[in-house]
Parts: structure tokens; sequence; C-alpha cells
């Protein structure tokens, strides 16, 4: 295979930013994730890639609860700040406020929109899992474009 | 949950537009896909949905092999050339030449760039099955912009 065209046409497939909230007893989490897409209408299911050696996978695979803060444009800085370790502080991980909803995931107050969920399967193959999951709830706070991974300027992919 | 929130932030995410090419004996055909992600680095895994009353997704479970054609931006009317049932004639396929290399699936000429790829896991949960594959090759023609469901102007989710 020619590793440089498989990276160049992987990082052709376009991205939004997602700030990936996740519990586990009374331990929350949020990581900035990319590889997500719809999977079904009907039930609603996504699919997301996963880094494994991460608390947030863990938290996963043992719950199965999470919440997705879908990220705005302009709202880089938010993105950069859930792709370094998190660290709870009261109602803010990293400096941003957030509050829980019925799966007990942190939601970010900041974002525009956000979904819940529940995984219903995992494939494990690869250094990112595949988690496939159900949406059970949704919220809308403003309009607004997503952020994008061009927006930020920079791959995750290839 | 709220039906319209979740409608509305599903459709946030972004998407691309990739033109599926499957080949199962001596039949092949091809349609137009968006929900797509990569999940993995090593070994490269992408995931799809595709809709499971398809002979695309026939395909993938029967032979397995595939190919994605990643469409350019300007691309919108080859992206809708394939929503419709496809009729190979030739080397072409709803009036667009194609090649067929490594796994014998179309490979469009028209697309900037392609993936060949090899199906590794099926999640049959919904509507759509999640299809897990291996890349196990990819070629670049030229430089461009992805053409994305926002480009478009239409919606495929929520």
């Amino acid at each position: 295979m020619d590793e440089q065209a498989k990276k160049t046409a992987l990082r052709m497939i376009p991205y939004g930013l997602y700030v990936l909230g996740t519990k586990d007893g009374d331990r929350v989490t949020a990581s900035t994730i990319n590889w997500l897409t719809q999977v079904s209408f009907k039930p609603p299911l996504i699919a997301m890639g996963i880094k494994t050696d991460t608390e947030g996978f863990q938290h996963l695979k043992n719950a199965g609860d999470f919440a997705l803060s879908i990220l705005g444009a302009g709202q880089k800085d938010m993105a950069f700040a859930f792709f370094k370790p998190t660290e709870p502080d009261g109602d803010a991980i990293n400096g941003h406020r957030f509050e829980t909803l019925a799966t007990g995931a942190p939601v970010f107050l900041d974002a525009p929109a956000w979904v819940e969920g529940k995984v219903t399967d995992i494939v494990e193959r690869g250094d990112h899992g595949v988690v496939v999951a159900e949406v059970t709830g949704a919220g809308v706070r403003r309009e607004s474009p997503t952020l994008t991974l061009s927006e930020c300027g920079v791959f995750y992919g290839g």
C-alpha cells in the first residue's frame, strides 16, 4: 500500500469536534474526539473511534453511559482544553462548566448542542475501539455551525 | 427524548461524500454514502453506516471487498448519480467511468482520491449496518477539497 496516499486520502474525510463526557461510579472525565458518524436512523445509533488506552474508553466499557457536547465554530480553545488530561473541580473540568443530566456524564454549558447515549457494541480491533451507541437524549442551546477539525488547523486521521 | 433536538444535534455532524463500489462474483455496484469515519490508525480501520436493504450491503457481507471513491468539491452531480440504482455498462456505471484495482470493486476515474478495503466486522443493530473495514490500498489522482453534504444542500442524518 502507498502509505502517503493512504494518509492523504484518509485526511480528506471531514470531521467535527466533540467533547466526550463519561461517568463511571463517582468519576467523570472528558476528552475531545473527532472520529464520529451516525450509523442508523432507527434506532438512532452513532459510532465513535475511541483510543483504547484512555480512561474514557474504560468508562464506556464499564458503564456505557456518555454525553457528547457538540462544539461550535470558534470554540477551538475548548476543543484543545480536552486534548489534555482532565481534572474535575466542582462543576467544571479544565475550566469549563458542565451539568449532568440523565446519564450523569458531563454536558458542557458552552456547547451549542449535545446528545446523551448508551453503548450497545464495541469492536476492539485496533489502537482505537469502535464504540457503537444508541442516542437516548439530546438538546440544543443555540444555533451554530459545528467546529471542524479543518477550522482548528490540525489533522487527526491518515 | 426531544426528537427535534435529536434531529438538529445529529445534523450538526459534518460529512463528506463517497461512492462505495462493491463486487460480488461478476456483479459490481456503486452507491453514494456519507456516514463514514476513520476508527483506528494501526491497523488503518474505517467504519461506515450502510443501509441494510441494499445490494451494496449484501456484497459487503458476502465478499467483503470494496472501494471508496472520495468525491471532490464541485462533484455534486456525481454524488447524486449514485443515489439512484446503478446500471453497469462496460467500464461505466450511471455514466461515470471506473477502473478495477486489487479488490475488483469499481474505483471512479473522476474522483480525486480513493481507498480500497476489506470488511473485518459488521454490527447489525439498526436500519443501517455498522461496517468496520481495514484499508488495504489507496491512491490520490489530484489535490481537491472534499465534497461535503453541506455543499450539496441536503441532510442525511438526524
